[in-house]
């Protein structure tokens, strides 16, 4: 095994800000992205929580798992509207003033016009005292790190494009790599003999997923770890399970 | 105000248990199905947290979800195989045994038939001591309660067949109404007399969702509160604010 997969990897929790998540109103997206691009950089994501827009929860949040994880990362409620609380909140749960940003503050000025900048607008120049910005070609609205937590915008758009800078400062791990077999076997049938597989490997996580899709259920068999050969070798152990039980593997990744 | 709106509203949170969710591989759609039944039975979903397949974080997010809310409903973990590990772990969440329902071996033993229940399948039996099962028409699979925690399926479709049935049990609270008005303003513009609408209606939550959709930005503003009438003022106030700064309000619900 190469040096760098015995690094432990780094970890990381997705906190999403936000009443509208918890009223129903709307279904977040934002969660799938960032764990999907966290498990291709070898980062791995224990932990996502979400909360309203209340200040003492979202201190409570942001201490735990910026305490807990390498990374934290934020999404949601960094506008310039009375609900959006996320900053004077995460300032607080550092023990650190809010400040206009110069940079974002001179930005403003050149997006609105000289003097146009109202208070309202201005609001989107505060920061944490301290916080490095994390700009986004999308909009004029910047999110910031402060200490190891990321604090993006809510909108996935602007969120992507966010990420998309915050990535490449990011310590990474060995790659997660991951394979996936389908098919219609019952999963009560398939437990004994995957477990036996799951016991052999302890260095690959096996995860059994059923799904119920047109009238039909089945299970995904999904294999997760850093080692492509050790990967390859649990697939076909499982497809020859598969086979041994009447079943006909079907390799989806 | 009718003597019951002044009850106070249950509250929930919601523990998503999964690698599946914190990899990437499987975007969660039961979180805000939950929310918004919770929303439309008046019980106000105040938290929820993402955990993967590890006993001890389990444990320690029912324990403390659990103590917090006056429901928890947990969906995920509740198959036959080696990585649902989500009964186990409630039933130590709880100091509970793990037992075997007489009521469920019956009804795999009349699904599979006489003798046919291996270890594998009898495993879909096992519930903590005391639990009450919830049964759901989609598959042969049960979920249950124990104190005031509800255990699901992560299948979205047996989840929502089971809340189904959990519904008409739990205690609810007023109704909470909801209602929407877009604009393509700017958040920044409307911040400031939306503040003041907030703090002149302070039983009324006014929130503020910018989005991004084909290549236009805009915003809905939303109210919620139990007051119909109430709701309805304040959406006329929204209205009248978007239109003295030369918008034009779409009601969107």
């Amino acid at each position: 095994m190469p040096a760098e997969a015995s690094k432990p990897a780094p970890t990381a929790a997705v906190l999403i800000i936000g009443n509208e998540i918890l009223s129903g109103r709307t279904q977040d997206v934002n969660l799938n992205h960032i764990a999907g691009k966290l498990t291709a950089l070898g980062i791995r994501l224990l932990e996502a929580r979400v909360v309203p827009d209340i200040e003492a929860e979202i201190i409570d949040a942001v201490r735990t798992l910026s305490g807990r994880y390498s990374y934290v990362f934020t999404t949601g409620g960094i506008g310039p509207t009375h609900d959006d609380i996320t900053t004077d909140s995460i300032a607080k749960a550092f023990g650190l003033p809010v400040v206009v940003d110069p940079t974002i503050a001179e930005l403003l000025e050149r997006h609105y016009g000289a003097g146009k900048v109202t208070p309202g607008r201005l609001r989107m120049a505060r920061v944490p005292q301290g916080a490095m910005l994390v700009d986004n070609p999308v909009s004029a609205a910047s999110g910031f790190r402060i200490a190891n937590v990321f604090v993006m915008a809510g909108v996935p758009a602007i969120m992507r494009a966010m990420f998309d800078n915050v990535a490449p400062t990011l310590a990474t791990g060995p790659a997660i790599l991951q394979r996936s077999i389908a098919c219609h076997l019952g999963e009560s049938l398939l437990a004994e003999p995957l477990e036996a597989i799951q016991l052999r490997h302890p260095d690959v996580d096996i995860g059994s997923y059923p799904w119920f899709r047109q009238g039909a259920f089945g299970v995904s068999l999904v294999s997760r770890g850093t080692d492509a050969a050790l990967l390859e070798q649990v697939t076909e152990e499982i497809a020859a399970m598969i086979r041994d039980l009447g079943g006909e593997p079907v390799f989806e990744s």
